[in-house]
């Protein structure tokens, strides 16, 4: 853990240059817009730890799996987010000089994101190895109102003397991936130009054959005017530049605006994207920056509107939600139905793939409440085009007769994810698109969604489980052997209780389906039967005897659930037994030692008393939670936010508080020391979840708003604010009083605390 | 299983080319001498299926192991045997064309592995596109007299044209590993250089710069004399070659020699290698190739006295048993310390590593029994001289105090296999060092072995397994978690059952070698007390209390030893209920249905009491037999052979039939489909144990040789050969008699079906 920022309500500030927390802050000073993205990266040469990187939405490389040692079934290829052609460089030289912050000494360094209007600015003095002192402020940020944009104003000041600059300006295409294997790189050029005033180049990915133009153009200003310069030009493969030469005068400021437009072949014909990045480029120079920033702040004041969570009291906290919320926004728009949420979004490269089951457990709740209601409905269509290419999956594992196997990371339906404990053994995520379901008809009251797509993807996925377990004669029951639960800290494990639950729950929630579909459009339903070549009678049959007779593992000693087969002959240890040098068990201690030990990443059976919640009487859920939070280590990002609603439901406050602060602060106190790879963006929606699931007590309950709200002892109030079937509500709650304020939509009854409220 | 190869006492023989099967013939025909070996691979060009694969003892490249998943406590690299610079190469153009058999049509294709002398032949007429008809001899031989000769003589006759041919002879080093990641090359040219008459290669391995040079030089003959001929040179990186052109007269035979040195720097100096190939090279063409035959088939002669096994009536049993001691022999010889024996040999590069358990649980047998004693007692020290560096491997996993954890797969002590469920996981293996000391020490009766070496590894392991064991409260006993058995189709399962036992077989072994080393050298015992750091009470009281209270799965109702936690809970299926297009599983089924399902790669439960026979009665051993064997696929090479063993001792015969059979001519027949990678050369070992302690009965017990032998109803007869303390016993079985003879040695009272008899 590490405090090095300073709080502000809206600002995450970084004072003083931290060359060992750079990489850190590059994650989190991230830009993005979803549909690029970009790392907190510096303009100018920096020699120090680094890691640029440039993000484009939608566009992946398919690396190699086979690699290490390859098991029958695994993907072909293992799908990257790609380091995508960088456009932020300008790079000073003076009398020869790089100005090069790793080699200058360097005062007043200050970072700032500003998340009110998602503008990230840099400022500092640097004095050269030959005593050249200049003073920097730069401005960046990538428009929400075009995602194809990005602009930076950046001013460099001469304070101790005058003498020439020269200025490079380029694009840039020749990138690695920090997780290339052997270095491979993943572009080829296909088009590249520098002419005075701009340079464009167009870069291919090899494989998937995306394109993708960046292009650049250049104002260098003083005093509001022009700058007389001389420019040049330098092309190289996969690279192109201006460079300008001109004057720094003493105490008079050089501004040097670039801009950038960034064009993907996902959204453009590849054989007009380069005169569509010109014309682009033509219109936003002739905008200039303030218009543009005008425009992009705009459309962050209409998002803070919709889904800001004001915290008063404690500036921490406050800090922490805005920057999840700022993150999430920036990271996926829900505008385009073709992409979804990764879970580092645009602030590195880890975890290769784009979709996780994150999206349906984490992320789904966020959109429903806080975005159009096709946003949230997108992203289970999204899965409901994957239909065919899960059943293909399956397949490739042995399964048959349109079973449906979700992949566990995927970009296009297709798994691209080599481990086999998570690829073949991690079922658990192809219920998550059912749990999303349920989770979707609930909070919209759609129950038609099963009639036009769920019912098909559920009877895919109960298809699955049936083919999943088997009879275990000695346990006369039904089991599921060799899973890895949402605890990925243990593998291949028997009868894991979450797993089984969750196979046995889906299975009757696809009968639920059916019989909504075939109470309410049976010609659907008929035509459903015949496209999926359905066997109703055998197949619910099978299905009720398995959902009836279904394992789950139990300690009727304590009284509490079991994780799994086996849990029991483990040594039974706490996380506050351990050494704080063993910490985090993931980078200290090796695999097998984790595997064998209790301590959980993040406690799957209490996940599973979270997402059904209401199959549980308070003491079980307390037992429960007694029994296994002391085990987990939260090393998993969407770990603490599911422990704020269990321990609000519990009375545990101070619990519940310090978890919030975890997950709500994870990366911008790098709690698990890693946020140098990139942000936990999936686990953010948890975060979200945390204050109105947790915090505010919001549920769901015969499609009726629950709300069972407290104040955390460290807060003086917060509000949230959530869309519900047409209305727009705002919570506020502060000591003693609960404000619930109808903002737009019909009346609607909410249970406040157990007791209807009506509001107009 | 395939069986296109036709059976002979003697000989290997393929008649016909068979392209698809091509890649098996070249692993199955490999030629070694313990220093170099090489696959079967034709001189000539081909362009249809093949690897060539040429390899040179101990020469090896640590390729990354960071690709893919990455766990903490992988080791740096994954050590891969090298595919060396190629030295057979004589490839032939006539009138422009190339001979190529893939383009030919191809007539009385025959070739022979003659296992008597260790020469590879080939015939073939092939008819050129253009019709020209060309028929070639080739004969070669690594040499068993020389490790770093390799001799070839080829000849072609044209049979119905007359026409310039050219021959280009090369070395070449420019060659890649089948299992390359990114197909990245290993080796950098140090030297190079091609006269007249010769050509020379010295090549580096990257990152461990072994030098390896390779030399050749040739004759081209007709008639018995030198035929006239223009030579020219050609060298490019890593390459050398003689461009040869001369005159083929219709049926007038030429002869080519090619003669090659293969020189390594783990036995030159660097900077003399050249000189010493050069001068290598002059010695051999002096010689020439009659008379280099004849000394490297006089090794192969007195190898056969020593160690052949004759089986009369049966020539399928006879060819399989004499292709297993051949490729063994040709593998290693003993001579070098600092060798071990790779799965693979030199027929294929799969398996990386050199180092497997696979030597102390397999090939030790072997060794001691037919080979003088150096040979068993340098197998035993390697391991001892690689105990520091199994004690930082333990430390890598967070093991301390001196607990040696012997890597999985190793070149030089250091672990080099990345799998977690391999490399953490199997952790049977470091006990396969203690039992092959014990199988030493009773064979040999060598007990100051414990003295001199065996017992620091012995209390390094012993420490290990002190630390691998946790208590568990529900059980009341020790267990052990997260293990793979030997049955690597289970995966970090809990309380494998072999694994237990062998762990507290070990923790009484160390204490028996204590008690040994105590008694009979107190000074020595004390050094070693005073060099680990032992705590000989504390220590072996806890010692004490684990193997007392050890943990052992069993089912009471079955009375059945359990292969481990939970596997009642698998659908109980039998072998000769899968379809056969389901077979090999490990190529059919992705990995989690093979981890789910009841089949067994091999037999752990079986394994355990094969190992320890005497401490289970013939019932419990009879009752596991049958529980397991119809479970187990034999998908390991090391399978079969136990099972002869086992089903010997429970008077199956005919299964034991079969199973041998299998194990002879696992290779031969393919029966896994995976010669085309390499043979399998360490259970080759298990064969030889299959035939001596299966059909023979062979035990030690006590200090005395044990036999109790019958005869498979399809043999006439069977002859084995051992040495034993100082003696050579020849044992002939035929029906209703057994002949033992001392061939030489003092007298000896062995024990024949129970009854003393003395051999004088």
């Amino acid at each position: 853990m590490k405090q090095y920022l300073k709080q502000d309500e809206w600002k995450i500030i970084e004072e003083g240059l931290n060359p060992h927390y750079n990489k850190i802050s590059e994650s989190v000073f991230s830009l993005g817009n979803g549909r690029m993205g970009q790392r907190a990266t510096f303009e100018e040469d920096y020699s120090g730890e680094t890691h640029q990187g440039s993000y484009v939405a939608g566009v992946y490389y398919p690396d190699k799996t086979r690699v290490g040692w390859w098991k029958n079934g695994y993907p072909e290829y293992f799908a990257k987010v790609l380091n995508a052609p960088s456009w932020i460089d300008i790079k000073i030289k003076m009398a020869g000089q790089t100005l090069d912050l790793a080699q200058c000494q360097v005062e007043k360094f200050v970072r700032v994101l500003d998340m009110k209007t998602g503008l990230l600015q840099r400022s500092f003095t640097a004095t050269l190895p030959d005593g050249k002192k200049v003073e920097v402020e730069s401005k960046r940020f990538c428009s929400m109102a075009d995602g194809e944009i990005g602009a930076i104003r950046y001013q460099i000041t001469a304070l101790n003397f005058s003498d020439d600059i020269v200025l490079t300006l380029s694009v840039n295409a020749d990138v690695v991936n920090k997780d290339s294997n052997y270095d491979e790189k993943f572009w080829d050029e296909v088009f590249k130009e520098a002419t005075p005033g701009s340079a464009i180049v167009t870069a291919q990915t090899r494989k998937t054959f995306f394109h993708v133009t960046t292009a650049m153009t250049h104002k260098v200003e003083s005093d509001g005017k022009n700058v007389v310069s001389k420019v040049s030009t330098n092309t190289r493969e996969k690279y192109a530049d201006n460079v300008v030469q001109t004057e720094l005068k003493q105490d008079k400021p050089l501004v040097i605006y670039k801009y950038a437009a960034v064009l993907s072949s996902e959204n453009h014909a590849k054989e007009k994207m380069v005169e569509h990045a010109k014309a682009k480029l033509s219109e936003v120079v002739t905008a200039g920056f303030d218009v543009l920033f005008e425009k992009h702040a705009s459309v962050w004041a209409h998002k803070w509107e919709e889904c800001d969570i004001t915290i008063d009291g404690d500036v921490a906290a406050q800090q922490g939600i805005r920057f999840n919320i700022f993150q999430l926004t920036q990271t996926y728009t829900g505008e385009d139905e073709r992409l979804n949420i990764g879970p580092k979004g645009f602030t590195g490269e880890k975890y290769g793939g784009s979709t996780y089951w994150d999206t349906e457990a984490y992320c789904l709740p966020f959109f429903m409440s806080t975005a159009e209601p096709k946003v949230p409905r997108n992203l289970l269509v999204y899965r409901y085009k994957h239909l065919q290419k899960a059943i293909e999956n399956g397949m490739k594992l042995g399964f048959k007769d349109g079973a449906a196997f979700y992949p566990f990371v995927t970009m296009n339906g297709e798994e691209c994810h080599n481990e086999w404990e998570i690829t073949f053994e991690e079922i658990h995520r192809t219920s998550a698109m059912a749990y999303a379901m349920r989770d979707y008809v609930d909070y919209t009251g759609d129950q038609d969604y099963f009639t036009e797509y769920g019912l098909e993807v559920l009877i895919g996925i109960a298809r699955f489980w049936t083919q999943r377990v088997n009879w275990s004669t000695d346990k006369n029951k039904y089991v599921i052997l060799g899973v890895t639960g949402p605890n990925e800290y243990e593998n291949n494990v028997h009868n894991n209780w979450y797993t089984n639950y969750l196979g046995a729950w889906t299975l009757r929630f696809a009968q639920h389906a059916i019989d909504y579909v075939k109470g309410n459009d049976v010609k659907r339903f008929e035509e459903i039967v015949a496209k999926t070549k359905f066997n109703e009678k055998v197949e619910t049959e099978m299905w009720k005897h398995i959902s009836d007779n279904m394992y789950y593992p139990y300690d009727p000693k304590r009284k509490v659930i079991l994780q799994q087969d086996g849990f029991l002959d483990k040594e039974l240890m706490h996380v506050k037994d351990l050494k704080p040098e063993d910490r985090p068990l993931n980078q200290k201690w090796s695999w097998d030692r984790i595997l064998r030990s209790c301590f959980i990443k993040q406690a799957d059976v209490l996940q599973g008393i979270y997402l059904f919640e209401d199959d549980f009487d308070l003491d079980t859920m307390r037992r429960n939670f007694d029994f296994y939070e002391p085990m987990t280590v939260h090393e998993s990002s969407l770990s603490p936010c599911v422990h704020v609603v269990l321990a609000s439901k519990l009375g545990y406050k101070e619990q519940a508080y310090q978890f919030y602060l975890r997950t709500a602060r994870l990366d911008l106190d790098d709690y698990n020391n890693d946020t140098e790879e990139g942000c936990h963006i999936t686990s953010m929606a948890g975060t979200w979840m945390s204050v109105v699931k947790g915090f505010g007590g919001m549920r769901i309950r015969d499609g009726k708003l629950h709300f069972a709200p407290y104040l955390p002892d460290q807060w003086k109030s917060y509000s949230f604010r959530i869309e519900f079937r047409g209305r727009v509500l705002k919570v506020k709650v502060a000591n003693e009083k609960v404000e619930t304020v109808l903002e737009h939509g019909e009346q609607l009854e909410v249970i406040m605390n157990g007791k209807p409220v009506l509001l107009k």
